[in-house]
């Protein structure tokens, strides 16, 4: 290769980023220089899709820039989806998609393309996307109070570790707690206090994911733990979750077939679908994990968000051989700034999840559990549980109402905080948000809850953070959206 | 096997602990009786040192006792030194140690057989094994007050979720922080917030650490820390740390030969022997991990508890190619109910780490970060610290002041929580904690600090959380308990 005489092209890819910075405009926006340099490489296809850039040390040796520089340069390349990163690999080039090519040119407007994470950090007025509870509607002033009165009964709080497993007196509540609302017979020592419930599936996929193992989940199912499954290597199973709920034999059949390590589900107000498992099929299910020694991992975060009637007890409740795992998370809406949850285990699976605790931040700060213990067996905050889930059936109901002209499908949730809505064949749900986004208004496209084509023309809307106006007005402009472009495509 | 006849000693074990159980006293203590039962099949040698013991759930369907009873009993074994646990594995035999059979019989009293966190779970009058600051010295009052402000500041805080990469407002507070005492150079951007050091760690090996990789160790070291790398599959390789600091030539032929992920070190008051590296030191360390390309782990807590002079600049000042991650922990002299530390790195680094955060628990809890911001920057805390230096000199000069009859060898620190001392050859460091154990003293016996035996005959006494007349009147007893040990030996 080296001995060929040089072409034209070939001279142009030997371009230096030295001389594109030397000759360009260095200084405050000196990463703009970088950005231009590489994107302007990319696009006239000296760096062909899927391939490796120059590393941010490189090419901070090269130009005599700080490394933030060139970093800060490939951030923004990857916020527009010119290039990828790969953990501790570095920087690739991004292969343009058909939609891109198709769609871009069609729409004038970039398609979004990064996952959910990238999703919710977009600013919009009509706020859909986000599964919260608005800060509006937690009772924040009279939790403020509350910690005050906290201070007081512990003075020395604040120089106090907790213990790894979590406070004991927390935990005491808890089971008295589980033991008058779910009917667990459960002990103190079988609670482990966790930060939020994402810690909780962290700390159970470090126990049981070993690289190559089944892991069985829903499909559709919550973005943020398959992630965890995926980075600790494992082999994911989707089972069929719809408004008749799990498909048993489909999951007898994956149980005997692949030995999964764990069936991770959300039977209670499932996210992103809203259904809800019936008592019947919660009891099956778990004979079917005694049957095969299979461990379920049951996340529950909407026991309380109901609606109507409350829902059937967890299946922690039913089951009797202790094959069950459960992680209860009180963040959204107790108090997202606490991130407090608890993972509820049997004796025998519960000394290696204490431990991977330990190794993994030694315990949750004591000054959250204490606050939550006092704040969560208030009576004031029961009695906002109760005006939270009037507050949210009507915020449901608006989008119910709203989206009510459109024939769109979804089931009506009995609880939790989103709608998981069909949208017509023809139209298309990544030019849908497109158009959204550019007006201010966010959601999430199936697709993000599933690799598979099956929730490709849903999308999920959660009516839990806008305000009652905001969910008017967003809905009523989605909507327009969606009739706009269906009168365009039929013309 | 099945078709010889019984002879009288394999009847024996077949004994049915069903039947044990129908003919102990069942009820109220029945944990006791599955004790008995296993202990006493130990003791006659039914089960040989490391075989699997019946299962918790095996023996809770053989007996129709509550897995949680089983469960007791196996801890209660497990306290004792009758058998180890192993993860997802079960219970075995303990072998019983030279050591035991020797000293037990010649003691009377049982050796201390457990890690570092059993001996920290042992109640005692005079502490000197945790190397934790009493709360008494910490101003408790003002910092309740403080939280209080900070609520009115932010009264949303509690409904509202932090980023995973931490507060924003802190870490540009950070950033200032560490440029104005530390010479450091770097963004908000390079900053990521975690809980406590712990979970530093845990993310560091998380991101770096695969199966069979080397990492570079103090020899000496910081015992929770080697269980991370260690559960993550890491070969650790010890570097000598004395008086004279480091030996390079030893850690240059280790990069060079081992080619380590990293080298984890804790070069500021270093735990457990309170040495303080000096700058030249640093500069040439930061000078091989370039060429070696080998990451340095700076684990840096008493940066800021220094007796006299300030201590030199972090390794991450010094480094000007950017091989330094830099773990900065302000729980134990600011607030240990908080957790609040922090990861500085690179960009090249940051965005793996900050991956690992987001998957690990989306994020440290807002409170605390809002809390610490406002406290850690207030007048108030800064005196504070400066006080909180003097008693914790006063108190090593004390147990300086107790010690001094003993002719025992120690460095006087310069800074840091602790004493590390070196007992005499014919003082047997596992007779003396048992002995002092009894007396309700506590401290941290070397070995646990090091697999090797060059640490056997050291302790570590950390002066940081007695008060002033428990120094006094523990390390006197702890004296004369050494003194009677001697003069026994020389009879």
């Amino acid at each position: 290769m080296t001995n060929k005489p040089l072409t034209e092209p070939q001279k142009k890819q030997s371009d230096s980023i030295v001389d594109t910075v030397l000759s360009g405009q260095h200084g405050k926006h000196s990463f703009q220089t970088v950005y231009t340099y590489i994107h302007t490489r990319i696009q006239r296809g000296d760096w062909q899709a899927h391939a490796k850039l120059p590393s941010v040390r490189q090419l901070a040796e090269d130009t005599g820039m700080h490394r933030l520089t060139i970093f800060k340069a490939y951030q923004h390349l990857k916020d527009d989806g010119h290039v990828y990163a790969r953990d501790k690999s570095g920087y690739y080039v991004q292969p343009p998609t058909l939609q891109v090519l198709t769609n871009e040119a069609e729409l004038g407007l970039p398609l979004f393309q990064g996952n959910l994470g990238d999703l919710h950090r977009i600013q919009v007025k009509y706020q859909f996307s986000q599964a919260l509870i608005t800060p509006n509607l937690l009772p924040n002033h009279y939790f403020a109070e509350y910690v005050k009165q906290v201070f007081d009964l512990y003075p020395k709080l604040l120089g106090t570790y907790a213990p790894a497993q979590g406070d004991l007196e927390l935990r005491e509540m808890l089971q008295h707690y589980f033991t008058d609302t779910s009917q667990f017979h459960v002990h103190a020592d079988e609670i482990l206090i966790t930060t939020g419930a994402q810690q909780a599936i962290s700390l159970i996929a470090e126990v049981w994911i070993r690289p190559g193992d089944h892991v069985l989940i829903e499909s559709p199912a919550y973005a943020s733990a398959l992630d965890v499954f995926q980075q600790k290597g494992a082999r994911l199973v989707p089972m069929t979750i719809n408004a008749n709920g799990y498909d048993l034999a489909q999951i007898e059949q994956a149980m005997k077939q692949y030995k999964p390590r764990f069936f991770y589900l959300n039977p209670t107000f499932h996210n992103p679908t809203g259904i809800c498992i019936s008592a019947e099929q919660r009891k099956q299910l778990v004979d079917l994990a005694a049957q095969y020694h299979c461990l379920l991992i049951e996340d529950d975060t909407c026991q309380d968000i109901y609606f109507g009637q409350k829902p059937p007890l967890p299946l922690f409740a039913y089951d009797t051989e202790g094959y069950t795992i459960y992680i209860r998370s009180f963040s959204k809406y107790v108090s997202p700034g606490l991130r407090i949850a608890c993972i509820v285990a049997r004796p025998e699976w519960f000394t290696s999840l204490l431990a991977a605790k330990s190794l993994a931040d030694g315990g949750t700060p004591l000054l959250n559990q204490k606050v939550f213990l006092h704040y969560f067996t208030s009576t004031r905050l029961q009695q906002h549980i109760e005006k939270l889930r009037i507050a949210l059936r009507i915020r449901f109901e608006m989008m119910d109402e709203e989206l009510s002209s459109t024939g769109w499908y979804y089931e009506p949730p009995q609880g939790g905080f989103n709608l998981w809505v069909r949208l017509p064949d023809h139209l298309s749900v990544p030019e849908l948000l497109a158009r959204c986004l550019k007006q201010s208004i966010s959601f999430v496209p199936g697709s993000l809850f599933d690799h598979h084509e099956s929730s490709k023309q849903y999308i999920r809307l959660c009516f839990s953070f806008a305000s009652e106006q905001e969910i008017r007005t967003g809905i009523q402009q989605l909507v327009a959206i969606a009739k706009d472009m269906e009168s365009n495509s039929s013309e």
